[in-house]
């Protein structure tokens, strides 16, 4: 930037002040306000086209520098990953505003999952170290396909309707179980139902139940929210049985990991987890699997970080029972100090009861268990669920799940960057749920221009078919970032979810380590032609 | 507000300063910064029950006072108007968060027209006061059902394919026309269409070839352009007849006046209007129908305020194109110097050359004559489309048609601000030509929030079968602005409409005691029992 101000153009004044050009101006008056006295206070219809220039090359600058991730210096190696990695990005950018339906990030994940597969854009996302997934729900993390093989076990039960045609609820039982949810249903163990299906039939049937895939569209977002907690519900006979628990924790952790996740933050109700006889085990039992599981994974996956667990039972309890519930996990934090470290509460807000209303319950949490609350995932602005993004601040809560309404709160979106305070930004499931369409609406976009603390997480990717966090990763990066945002802006963010996890100090740093490990090799293998090559060749 | 602070609180040390309530707080620190520090130095974990009461009372209040219309004061007919208004809205807004799929912002404006249309909330707005429509182009103003009148008027012939199913072109002539656009067309008198088709028929069939409705979708929003800039092509043979053309703008008028409307600035590319014999007048002919029409409007209409001219040509041309309009602009307006007042470029921005390219010719209009730029009328966030409300920003405008993209840039919605720029916000135009679906995720949310100045219009009423301004402001004020949002909202929002306005400080004064007058009245009526007695006994 190298114009020179006129002498005799409006901006003449502060131009011979100090600095002759804006990239001077930029670096001795980094300030905003300077910036807006300056052009307040100059006729901007007397610029000459010169002066035009400048003052445009000075707020484009501005800009520039507010954004996320430009705090970033990138290493040569990474320059290099850049330019490859910025070159499909535009490539995708321009062919979408070539022809506007060629966009992925313009329709519904369900609609494109095909095409993104196929993204060399989101091959590079697949494979990058990501940092965290700090928002993740237990029993939706594993792929279908994974879960489908767990119905392959001893003992399954399946109780079934419309003449087996719909699968209502799971079970292990040594023998026929009584009772069932639906007064039509009808219990036969799942060997006969495959045979009576057929295996491939079935396999198919199940990967559609167990997740919200093809369903882009319904009524209201009340119904989906309906259609997701259905599968929940199916999913609980089958995954709380005691001895599967942990193997699903572990192929989770399985799929995040080879998704470029190496530290996850998992929100769970715990669950009371039954044997065979139907007997149901204290809920520590369930953490104890959880932890027991973990230790064995990271001694078999060095490279993996940590996990820990958020206890969040459902929102739509009266305050005694939240009460209770902060008891409960007072008690579980206590016996697993450095496992289960956060609070909070799940289910449609919308439903739910304002967090004001559990305020005396939730302050009584001690104080070195942090809250996690979900917030103003809702488009009702001004309603009294729209108030949750306010409580959740207000209660001191150190991340926000989702937050989708916090760009009509600008006060509450300054107060959780001057707090601290990260946003858990959710792009899929907020379109899978119907609050967005599509992603260029996202209000993230908001967050990233400001630098409000954000990391970008997934919430129940198998639910939508959905790598761990890489289609979360492509959508935010491609369709809700400005179109510049490069390897900056997503080392920023993976970094972020480091820096906004419940790690201590000490554990981050260690932490920052290993990703750094992962990332730098990462950055190594896009910018070996050696690498792109084998690539091709396995086409 | 009357909590006491605890002594013994966290929060106790503030407390005690000088202030034992929160409303006393408020009143003596009104500073946002004064808030963030606050908030930032206390530890939010261990406030009391009451602490969090208070901090939160705070919070909300800052909020509450920092949106669009609290620096209202209402008087108490206004009061009790307010009352009734929000009692409707409530129960909207309440009954839509019950059930979603009743809420009529949660859907395409082509699904709920007809729902729209009973309720109560829409027919006091349909009533109410608006002030000015400051975007409005020339030729979509008029609802169809008025222009299909002006189908019957001598000497018109019509084109049609598709065995006169499909109308292609209109044109007065003599004789029947020898040229056409479409090579497969055919002439024929609009008598002659009219019997064979069939009277009424036809007006259906026109009704719809003349709106978007009933598209509510099209596979992208380039798609929603090109059909809507047909619907323009197919008026300009009907409309440009030189003898229709000052009728169409009377009717105009009579329409936005009768939808509470009292002043217009009208965007135009100022055709050059054709006479029966094929000829063209000059550009100069079309702005004088333009005032003759507006005198004589005003002379039989005492309470309607005025109606100015933006000079608006297509944006799809190239710089010295761009020169000719500017010369082109100057001359009109020395010519109607009171009449001919601003300076825009239209048609879709993303298909166009950005505002840049055009900055040296642009900057060599005459400083008295006003930017009024269409800008950021995109979703593609960074792109060079994008970079227009930048550039129209710089270049000095005075206000911003659209700038849907602003909320991703601070700066510039900051910059809006201080340098008080208008954006003329146009809620249904943007679920029509597909930037947005639900109303409710409209980024204006953002703007009404910070008090970013706005203006709400409706750009091409006619086109979505929408009244020419109350569709869009029930959509604002049920949709996008939060629940609260009331009278004082509705009234800044009118009065903002006449200080945006390119009328002097001395115009504003007279416009505002016109428009005063009608709201006065219309706030009288609401709350007069007798008046809402006989509107039940209407129905």
């Amino acid at each position: 930037m190298a114009v020179l101000l006129g002498r005799r153009s409006p901006i003449a004044g502060w131009a011979k002040r100090a600095m002759p050009t804006a990239a001077q101006f930029l670096h001795e008056n980094p300030n905003e306000m300077t910036l807006l006295e300056m052009l307040g206070s100059t006729n901007l219809r007397k610029s000459s086209p010169e002066d035009y220039r400048v003052l445009r090359d000075i707020v484009n600058t501005f800009e520039r520098y507010s954004g996320v991730g430009n705090d970033i210096q990138l290493t040569l190696a990474e320059h290099s990953a850049n330019e490859l990695i910025m070159g499909e990005k535009k490539r995708e950018y321009e062919k979408g505003i070539m022809d506007p339906s060629k966009f992925a990030p313009g329709h519904h994940i369900f609609q494109v999952l095909h095409t993104v597969k196929k993204s060399p854009l989101f091959q590079m996302l697949r494979k990058m170290p990501k940092g965290a997934a700090l928002k993740t729900h237990d029993t939706s993390m594993c792929s279908s396909r994974a879960v489908i093989e767990m119905t392959y076990r001893e003992n399954l039960w399946v109780c079934t309707t419309h003449k087996g045609c719909r699968v209502e609820e799971f079970r292990f039982a040594a023998e026929k179980p009584k009772d069932m949810r639906h007064k039509d249903g009808e219990w036969q163990p799942m060997e006969k139902l495959r045979e009576l299906r057929g295996e491939e039939n079935l396999r198919k049937y199940l990967r559609v139940r167990l997740s919200m895939y093809p369903l882009s569209s319904f009524r209201t977002n009340a119904h989906a929210w309906d259609h997701m907690m259905g599968i929940f519900t199916l999913l609980d006979g089958l995954l709380q049985y005691a001895p599967l628990w942990g193997d699903y924790y572990y192929r989770a952790l399985e799929e995040f990991y080879a998704d470029g996740v190496q530290y996850l933050e998992v929100r769970t109700v715990v669950p009371q987890l039954y044997c065979l006889d139907g007997s149901r085990l204290p809920q520590r039992e369930t953490v104890q699997i959880y932890l027991d599981t973990l230790e064995r994974f990271k001694k078999e996956h060095p490279g993996f970080i940590d996990s820990k667990l958020i206890y969040a039972p459902l929102r739509h309890v009266q305050p005694e029972v939240v009460g209770q519930y902060v008891k409960q996990c007072t008690e579980l934090n206590k016996e697993f100090p450095d496992f289960v470290v956060g609070f909070d509460l799940v289910g449609q807000e919308d439903k739910g009861h304002p967090l004001s209303k559990f305020a005396e319950e939730l302050l009584k949490l001690p104080e070195h268990i942090d809250f996690y609350f979900h917030a103003g995932q809702t488009n009702w602005y001004g309603s009294h669920v729209d108030q949750n993004l306010l409580d959740a601040i207000v209660l001191g809560t150190k991340r926000i799940s989702h937050g989708y309404t916090i760009t009509k709160h600008p006060l509450l979106m300054r107060l959780a960057k001057y707090l601290n305070i990260a946003l858990e930004v959710c792009p899929v499931s907020n379109q899978v749920l119907q609050l967005g369409s599509d992603y260029r609406n996202h209000p993230a976009a908001t967050l990233i221009a400001a630098n409000v603390p954000m990391v970008i997480s997934s919430g129940n990717p198998a639910f939508w078919r959905a790598a761990p966090l890489s289609h979360d990763f492509y959508m935010a990066f491609l369709g809700i970032a400005p179109m510049n945002a490069d390897l900056k802006f997503l080392k920023r963010t993976a970094k972020n979810s480091i820096r906004y996890s419940s790690l201590s100090d000490e554990a981050k740093a260690e932490a920052m380590e290993k990703w750094k490990k992962e990332w730098d090799e990462w950055v190594e293998k896009i910018v070996d032609p050696k690498e792109n090559v084998s690539e091709e060749e396995n086409k």
